[in-house]
């Protein structure tokens, strides 16, 4: 494998990457860097590709226009499935990052496109049981795709006898669901869970929107949607499909809107074990790793790394530096 | 590996099986058996050691009068967390078994035996945090051990934004938490797991009442405990050490309880994989296998069986016949 190229105050080396690529994908997840669990954990705060915390690294406005002008088309990846699009657009308002809803895609969004156009089940048992909140709900109308559950006040509640009867017996069930999406839920309980399980045991397709283990929030870590996910898994006894990275399903759902050529897209992230890996199972034409986040230069450097990025940059600006 | 031998119809052989123990475990966990998951799994109904569903099996209150006379201790164990001892007992006279509730020994007990006799922290970083029902409350009371969580109706509600503060702060902790255990929890929700994370995240000691991946209920099949702490395993990255079988630390804490001589002591189940395999890796002197439940006979009979009990009966109470 040969070594990634470090495009950092390299005005010809950076001029001649950017021709290669019509598309490219920015990896929009924060993480902690949390050490030492005992007695409390010391986490720094949230890192990334765009953004840390409430800090909008250098430049990065600039090179997303300096990119635009060069007529690339921009897609922000998230597997936050909590946020609809139109909710991250107000993210992205908030921390001054010129963006369009169209170019946000969340691993909600990615669900509800892989439901709508690549899984395409025929009705009528094509619905969706939800579990998760409503950016969910809200990508899945943007599709047409018909739920129940979400954030449906009659599942917020504990489960009672008669519950389990009905859930056994079917009678408690819509015949029509077909698909059980699980996103991160802070309403989760016991009845949803039963729910959930019992139509998987009767054949229902097992989704996830991602099933990322933590959720970096108040410079700690909380369950993440994996976490939500498990107790599915764990009574079913198999995986969801995950529609968030590192998934390939989401690169097809990525590719099923924006119909783009694999070979002219560049994955852009900070993460070698997510994002960078993500490119590189997905065939793209090239990725493109920034030292603002998670992995080191020496992880993708050092001898026998496992994931090597094309190219590097200390930081997102240095593009425009 | 010798072939078990068949002692239904042998008298001799049951009466010189039974003097070779003191002590019998049995197996009190009904299961159902669910095949064909589409449309609709089929199960048929519980079935066990002692009883299938509502339905006593031939002769049981007779063999264990019969086992009593003889002056072997009996000791019932269950995997069922959200029920105590003396909510145990109250099953058992309903089924008309003669039973006393020092007999019984369940996981939610089993944890706290464990707690209380075994692992026995130094106080005052020895409370523990509950996520379960009021059967594991009951039984730590029982041992004296101190709780936060479980049942209380303060944790009974949705996260709010404050919690993630006060909860990655640690104001919202108890500093005295070094336990963390998870059992079957009707009540689960987000605000009890990022509680419970955040004290695993300082060190807490993961444990669980057991890790069944279902529950029968109402000729079906439900989320287990194992479900129940399926998103603290995700989030934390590490198993829980489970106190219900087959986990062999249910094993030390029955011994921790009735200081029993391992060899004089028999298992009695119906299931391979899970009791008698429990009783074997607990170097018991023996193990007892009874067909009226999950396991065949062909099971245990084939060539290169991976688990061989000593000796099997077709029902229980073959061994008053």
């Amino acid at each position: 494998m040969s070594q990634p190229k470090y495009l950092t105050g390299d005005k010809a080396g950076i001029d001649e990457f950017l021709s290669r690529f019509d598309v490219f994908l920015f990896d929009c997840d924060g993480a902690y860097d949390c050490k030492t669990p005992t007695p409390k954990p010391i986490c720094v705060s949230s890192i990334g590709v765009l953004w840390s915390g409430d800090y909008l690294f250098d430049k990065v406005p600039e090179t997303l226009e300096m990119l635009r002008s060069k007529g690339k088309q921009l897609v922000f990846v998230t597997n936050n499935s909590t946020k609809s699009r139109a909710d991250y657009k107000k993210k992205f308002d908030k921390l001054g990052i010129p963006a369009k809803v169209e170019e946000v895609f969340g691993s909600s969004y990615s669900a509800a496109v892989y439901i709508a156009r690549i899984l395409k089940l025929p009705a009528p048992k094509n619905k969706v049981f939800v579990l998760g909140e409503s950016g969910v709900e809200q990508e899945l109308d943007a599709e047409g795709v018909q739920y129940v559950g979400g954030t449906d006040p009659s599942f917020r509640r504990d489960i009672e006898p008669e519950d389990f009867t009905k859930l056994a017996d079917g009678s408690a069930l819509d015949p029509d669901v077909g698909i059980v999406l699980s996103g991160l839920d802070f309403h989760m309980n016991y009845l949803k869970l039963a729910t959930g399980f019992q139509y998987l045991q009767r054949g229902a397709v097992f989704l996830a929107t991602n099933v990322d283990s933590t959720l970096p929030m108040a410079h700690s870590l909380f369950p993440g949607a994996g976490s939500s996910s498990a107790g599915l898994v764990k009574a079913f006894g198999k995986e969801a499909l995950a529609l968030g990275k590192p998934s390939q399903a989401m690169m097809d759902a990525i590719e099923g809107k924006f119909q783009f050529d694999r070979s002219r897209t560049c994955m852009v992230g900070d993460r070698m074990n997510t994002d960078i890996q993500f490119g590189i199972e997905g065939k793209l034409g090239g990725t493109l790793a920034v030292l603002t986040g998670v992995s080191s230069k020496e992880e993708f450097l050092s001898e026998g790394a496992p994931t090597v990025p094309m190219a590097y940059v200390d930081a997102l600006g240095d593009l425009v530096a």
